[in-house]
């Protein structure tokens, strides 16, 4: 691992779609083809044979000494947000292509070929759905709703990859479910503050939170504010308040600690000094790795918003958005990278990804690593994303020592791979 | 009292600024200029003499035996909230007019001349300050913020009536203040639902509340819905809810029962279904006819906002917009119309505004009575606004009767005035 590497890469990857409001690189936007364009250039320029999927991923092998062995890959991707941060994703993609560099640095050649893909679309900001690159890979694309979807300017998912060369009758020949893959391995910043406040390098995902989300619409009556008594009153926004509290209340003593429940919003109508509430509408996110945890919480939450209902004489109406089953990784896999984690001295934690990610797609047709690195105040999706150099340069020391296990013979590279077991976390600090 | 003459009366001013939306006579607008014409044209024909002061409020006289004595007045507003009712205000100038009509048609006439005063700009609709008419007339007014403000459409005040054919410049001299008179007496509806719910005709009016208002603001911090650990959590929106529910919970403590308090909105940002609300700003309205009461609540809610700002890490900051001191009327006025309402066999409640009214600025400078009649559901300021005619009806007899006592020498209609005893409830059924 190169940090002087690592860190030119990135400024080269962030050059493009950099402004001061963050970067942007929305999916098939020009810029995220031209930063897709640039990573197949340093990918050839690193030896690799490189191409793009139905898609618009784009796959780079390095050829391993049994090239028909399936193949252990890496990546993330190198689309933002509207105005997001230059290390969400671009950080996973840097460290395969400096995994590359270095095992070429090296001379180490793996028995498995390796990969380093970039995938597309993996943020919703411009078409409402995420990891449209890696459900692709992994066959799970929902074509009809996605060939519904359109941006803000009113583009469809069809025209804007027409622009890059694709089209959607091909999209699902990107599927590599039920072909063989040895495994697949993915670095990315925490997006949360639990590594820098505990003080840990390293974050071992052990499963991949889903979310089940709600729209709740709390009915009462309008009245003037200074004309009816307390006990007339059918206000909305009494009722609203009590079920905020109690999303806190029942995922604190339903959900265990890897549930979280957040309300988001609270839409206040007609939301006037002199009138009394006549409706309020909530947005509830509940997210876990245990979906019987969830479960719990969502259905307490009903028991809540009934009991609310009889309570204060108001109507409460809620429509489940979504409920999705979270992914728990392979404990196979997070055994490894926590062996590996002490082998390399490197302080980490096993924990849950409250946020998706490429690797819960990818899970699902092949082993699949997640590996967390701190970043600055948990702060992701914004222009002030940050982590440090050095944490980064941890997290490709990981990558590489565990990518080796997988990808030479008996998954032992201390024996088998010349300059296989040189990772030493002193040397990248 | 006529109720066919009533009912046709309402009907000619409604008909100005009649929308199937509601009915639109904003202060100082051609519309509300013409309703005032025609009441002036009414009152005309009723055989008052008729002037324009110099705020626009149009005072009807009807001469008494002692033109030297102060007059006993009458009267409320025919402007109207955006998309108004039909009743608000309009109510109480009807029966202004209905009295002068119905001691015509009696040949009574009192000692003390009688007015009939339509004030104008009752409503705060349009510049945001209400009642202007009456603390014009109760020398109440304040000119530097008056001269300042702007309608909706960037209209000032002072361009609004010099299309009246007015000027700033005099607005002063509509000051009544000082001036002998010998009462006020107001009808509106009640804007409440006391009255339906109780199975009541008439409340007493005894005092009108006077709001106090804040704005508080909730700062905590924006952090992923899914990767942020509920300890981890600085979520405004958990302490807007707990402000909330204390708003209630402190004025039923301390507020007694004539205390209301309501917050009217809740506004988040940024309002995601994947951020932890990083701010959410509230309004609070706490109104009563008791001021020690009110600044109980206020003082135990600043007590509430540092409690919850230590529990929850978050900064909570209010502003108190304004904090006004409650109208009571006078014992004398309210023992007086109880006594009549129990002389006429009228059900009646004694009871508080909750809104403010024009009679709240002539308390100021006359013994003043506010009289309420029951509205259907205690809706007001829309268009579905209603009361019933045999309501309006019982509300203009309590008004004549109680004018008589005032208007005639040594309060006794019934001793000195031609068929003054003549309003038994049954005579407007």
């Amino acid at each position: 691992m190169n940090l002087n590497r690592i860190a030119q890469t990135l400024r080269q990857f962030n050059h493009i779609g950099f402004s001061e409001q963050g970067v942007n690189r929305l999916a098939f936007s020009p810029d995220e083809i031209k930063v897709k364009e640039l990573f197949h250039k340093l990918c050839s320029e690193a030896g690799m044979t490189v191409r793009t999927d139905e898609c618009g991923n784009v796959i780079a092998r390095r050829e391993g000494k049994h090239p028909e062995w399936p193949p252990v890959a890496v990546g993330s991707h190198l689309d933002t947000v509207f105005n997001g941060g230059q290390y969400d994703g671009t950080t996973g993609v840097v460290l395969g292509l400096e995994l590359v560099r270095s095992l070429n640095d090296k001379g180490v050649q793996t028995d498995h070929p390796i990969e380093v893909i970039c995938f597309t679309s993996e943020e919703s900001s411009r078409f409402g759905i995420s990891t449209i690159g890696s459900k692709a890979m992994a066959g799970k694309l929902d074509l009809e709703k996605l060939l519904k979807v359109k941006d803000h300017n009113g583009v469809t998912f069809s025209e804007a990859i027409g622009q890059a060369g694709l089209h959607s009758k091909r999209l699902e020949n990107a599927s590599r479910a039920g072909l063989e893959m040895k495994a697949f391995f993915e670095v990315h910043i925490e997006q949360g503050p639990r590594l820098e406040m505990e003080g840990k390098k390293i974050g071992v995902v052990t499963g991949i939170a889903a979310p089940t989300r709600l729209n709740v619409t709390v009915k009462g009556k309008a009245s003037h504010s200074g004309t009816t008594p307390m006990s007339y009153r059918k206000d909305a926004l009494l009722g609203a308040a009590e079920i905020i509290l109690n999303v806190e209340q029942e995922v604190k003593r339903n959900g265990g600690n890897n549930t979280v429940a957040t309300v988001g919003d609270c839409m206040v109508a007609p939301g006037a000094m002199n009138v009394v509430p006549e409706k309020a509408e909530l947005i509830i996110d509940i997210r876990g790795t245990s979906y019987e945890a969830k479960s719990k919480v969502l259905n307490s939450l009903m028991t809540c918003f009934i009991r609310i209902e009889k309570k204060r004489g108001l109507d409460i109406n809620w429509e489940v958005l979504s409920d999705e089953k979270p992914v728990i990784l392979k404990e196979e896999v997070v055994d490894s990278l926590a062996e590996s984690c002490e082998q390399l001295g490197m302080p980490y934690s096993r924990m849950t990804s409250g946020a998706g990610h490429d690797a819960m797609n990818m899970a699902a047709i092949c082993p699949t690593g997640l590996i967390f690195i701190p970043c600055k105040d948990g702060l992701s999706h914004h222009k002030d994303e940050f982590a440090l150099l050095e944490d980064i340069g941890t997290g490709g020391a990981l990558l590489e020592s565990e990518v080796l296990k997988w990808a030479c013979q008996n998954n032992n590279p201390l024996a088998k791979c010349k300059n296989g077991g040189d990772f030493k976390l002193r040397h990248i600090t």
